[in-house]
């Protein structure tokens, strides 16, 4: 649709879609609305919705994903998450507590994001854990300590939400929406978190490939979501070395592929401390749009995944390295609001 | 629990747990009642819990998963489903359309595995889809489909379920939820059909190991229910001749580690119509306890994997080779209720 | 070329092809002549090849291999091994120890294997191991005490060769000689083995698609040699309960795909003793050709493998399935040769 | 062994060994002689081999690999090739054509690796190649043109060999001898460059694990020849939008391990043009020492993956990225001869 469109236009298209038997989604990006249409192509192409007011253009597409493919969307998107872009001119680094544990914990993790440069804050209140018997996370106490750190600290937050029952709930609390890896593929769960109203994170499947990875990016955008960045965190091979093998080669080919900004979780794919500041230098200069990664104050007694957080050294090189590597990339770090007094 | 153990003792021992600061997850099989306890196990050491009424033994567990696993439990298990045994005496065939598409496609496809001797009728009311764009499923109409067809042939039903919200009103309608390959860690589904007071059909997921795969059960038994069916389906491998590799060591694999039944799909692994008949002869003497395969009346206008379904005369080969093989294992195939007038 | 061709004529076809530039490659099976033809395939087609004496057909090809391919010959092949056949009509039973150790360990895994109706025995005397300190094998010493183990029980040897220095000496020794999967894509030695007038049981590469497969095989027939047997002894993936996973359903895939005979390895497959008799009923219902298995008088003590070895009780059960389940599948067993006196 | 032992010393250390039962490695680098012992460890703690001449320290190992390994050699190896480093201190490039194919095309594609800042020029007489129907390389004459080349350029030449046969031919003509990743466990083969004086690269098997790999290097370590590089090339996975998926974990991972230099193909990794650069990049900063790069003066008519070819504009590209980040990184590029007049 056209910068001018109005939502009576936009219902127009719709309706007229409908009464040919077809479907419209319609998606609402930061600065452009889309329409989806499904159904009978050639009948579609008899309406003539070009002329129809508020339209821009029409385009035929038989990918298997349109709205978040970049055929008909050169430019690179940018995600807002409370302010602080995600995109192509930018190297944004989100970091915090794999889980929220605690309320000091939490905050501990906050400041130490913060001094390391991180605009966002990540952290857990649902945990999808592999074993019923691991920690499950706070739920909504979590998604409290978050808000309450976010106001101290003025870092927008990030954090998963695995059931969409939840979603309206974490929606209210969270700056962005995180869809982990092993729900890539919980359609109903992606099809809530794209009608939140909030931009998404949404992680790769862990033995996905790249074309279903977009095709889940697709469900979201089809229900009018297009705030979605993609995040590599590994996926599954013979290798023992590594919790998960790092697709490197996903950042570049993916960007290809699609509009949408691409992250890096350097923590998750390798399981390992030391792998942390390699592979967010690797993600950055392979054209990464942000790092993601988990920091603890206390790792020795974290409850979820303390071996691969970082430690306040380690983020000190971590802070060098963003800001080396991004200007050496062209891009600028996002700045991060004052600590609250 | 002993087997005459009353209420009023379960919950004894639950309140004694609780009281430790522990959690008691109780899980009801046809045949006995456990209850798994997590927390401080020193602690519950001191308990004396073996001394309560009701309590027939105390065994302190350390493995991942523990209701599921067969070190406690040596006998395998029969899950009935509608009144038909899936378990170590049967080799049971459940049999359908992948998808339920019309009332005519459903009951000509029930009619075809029944006169192939299947006596579980498999059928999706709600498909989980890789690409948004595909054929969903027709929902609440689907299930009243099904129970249509289980009235008018007698064969109860399976059928999936993709959202914990769709949990009770699939269960109202289907003698067994299956949890499909994307969902087998969607835990909070898991936790729903753990409650629902349904058998389960647990697939495989297609990258997960099978100790993975325990874990997700572990999720349903420790809500309180035991008649789960592991269903092997494939994996993901590089191997592109077939969709997934059949992984047939998964069957002798898990039998040793659990005492649930496990069965077989030879249709979504392979993908291909013509290894259906010898993927289901080597599931059978690998130790299935069944195998489940698509049928179609009209499988070149399937909306959903149609290349795989099997149409008439292979169905008369499955059906003897079931018999033949089930009876060169020891088993016998379970009696399938006359077709209602 | 046709059954009564003349060396002449062979001789005629292969100077014609080179005159026009073109590489011939002359294959001999039990029953036929291939000539494959390299090069200006338009040029070919203006020789007139088809009318020279002694030529049966010629056939343009495009696939990526071509005299393995069952596309120009529907029948399926059967291979000869030191006077036992391996082919569509038979399960042929292969046991013998993973490697020869010592004349009396060798002899006495043979015994084993002939009692359970082993026609043919397998033993290494060259081992290719991961760890340059694993035990490598006997050498020409191992070859020595496989032909004597050869005259005292009547059984026809399969042995591996792992360098093309060793063919001639091997070939000397053995019945067939055994391409292991770390070799699948040592073209050298594929080459030499094809030329070597052994038949040749090439297994799959562990991380090897069937297509890469069926193109090793093409190496060693375009040296002149199509008794080829493959052997199907499982792919690398993500599970570790298992060595590696079995692929059952290669089996059926590449009979459809070449003539060539496929057996199946479920000792090195699984790597565990216990899945060796469900994986061997497995391949057999599955449609292979052949079952090989490791065999051991006192695994315990084995140099080589020796979880994965059957042992007495073991063979016994192994003996009535491959004889239960070939009749099933309307093959016969092979008759062994009586033990010298 | 002390850095002044004598050969005399060294044969005394062996002979003690032997006659202990026991099996002594004497492997020579650019600055020691490490002796590798296999037999009865128990043994050789009685011999007192600490006190003989020349020995400088006896240490009891007992990892899968010993001479490669990092835990008794804390510093990085540097690696010379024809006088280039391979090491801890630079980033070096190698580059070429992936098959020499005619000795215009190799000079063309030399001149533009040396433009582009490469000390080392690759380039393949030998091919091995999945298809047999597919260019298998020019052999002998194609290594006459790689010395040509060298004498034009000053670039000493990586090359492949094959076949154990070959080595000796190669190594008359190679400054480095590669083996490729189908022969990472061709056994005889590494050996025998282990035996043959010079360095070797040895890129990692498409499904071989790290630990695999190292134990391959120790094949060829364990003959005498410490001076190996390692080359990560990308791994076999399910995802099929690159060809492989370039490991860049691994390159922190084997660092760890072992004291050998570690470079990344880019090229045959991804199999596609556009992913070189950033993948060249995430190399380096990954902390590889060294990238290998396939070139072609024209790429469209190239024998031999083309695809994947740098063309002139990406190497004046690749070329201050390597320079940049090897700045970044605190190393430095090797300076390459002058050409020759």
């Amino acid at each position: 649709m056209a910068p001018d469109a109005t939502p009576a236009d936009i219902q127009a298209v719709v309706s007229m879609v409908e009464l040919a038997g077809g479907e419209a989604f319609v998606s609402r990006g930061v600065s452009r609305i889309v329409i989806g249409l499904v159904g009978d192509v050639d009948l579609f192409a008899t309406l003539n919705l070009g002329a129809m007011r508020g339209v821009s253009s029409v385009t035929r597409i038989s990918a298997k994903y349109k709205l978040v493919s970049r055929e008909h969307h050169p430019d690179r998107t940018t995600v807002q998450v409370g302010g602080v872009p995600i995109g192509p001119d930018t190297v944004t680094l989100i970091a915090g507590p794999c889980a929220v544990e605690t309320p000091d914990q939490t905050l501990q993790a906050a400041l130490m994001a913060k001094a390391a440069g991180a605009t966002l804050l990540r952290g857990g209140a649902y945990k999808p854990r592999t074993s019923p018997y691991a920690f499950q996370g706070l739920g909504v106490e979590g998604l409290r300590i978050l808000t309450d750190v976010r106001e101290q600290t003025g870092l927008p937050i990030v954090t998963e939400v695995v059931a969409a029952d939840d979603v309206a709930t974490v929606a209210e609390h969270a700056d962005m929406l995180q869809i982990g890896t092993r729900n890539m593929q919980n359609f109903p769960l992606l099809q809530a978190v794209g009608a939140a109203g909030r931009p998404v994170m949404l992680k790769r499947g862990m033995s996905a490939t790249i074309e279903e990875w977009l095709m889940a990016a697709e469900y979201i955008a089809q229900r009018g979501n297009l705030d979605i960045v993609l995040c590599e965190r590994g996926i599954r091979t013979f290798e023992t070395a590594t919790r998960n093998t790092l697709d490197i080669s996903a950042v570049p080919v993916v960007q290809r592929l699609s509009h949408l900004p691409v992250i890096v979780d350097p923590s998750h794919s390798g399981g390992r401390r030391d792998l942390v500041l390699p592979l967010s230098r690797a993600a950055i200069v392979a054209g990464a749009d942000g790092v993601i990664v988990d920091v603890h104050p206390y790792p020795d007694i974290a409850l979820c995944d303390g071996p691969q957080a970082l430690v306040e050294e380690d983020l000190t090189a971590l802070s060098a390295t963003v800001r080396d590597l991004a200007g050496y990339m062209g891009r600028r770090i996002p700045v991060s609001a004052p600590i609250a007094a």
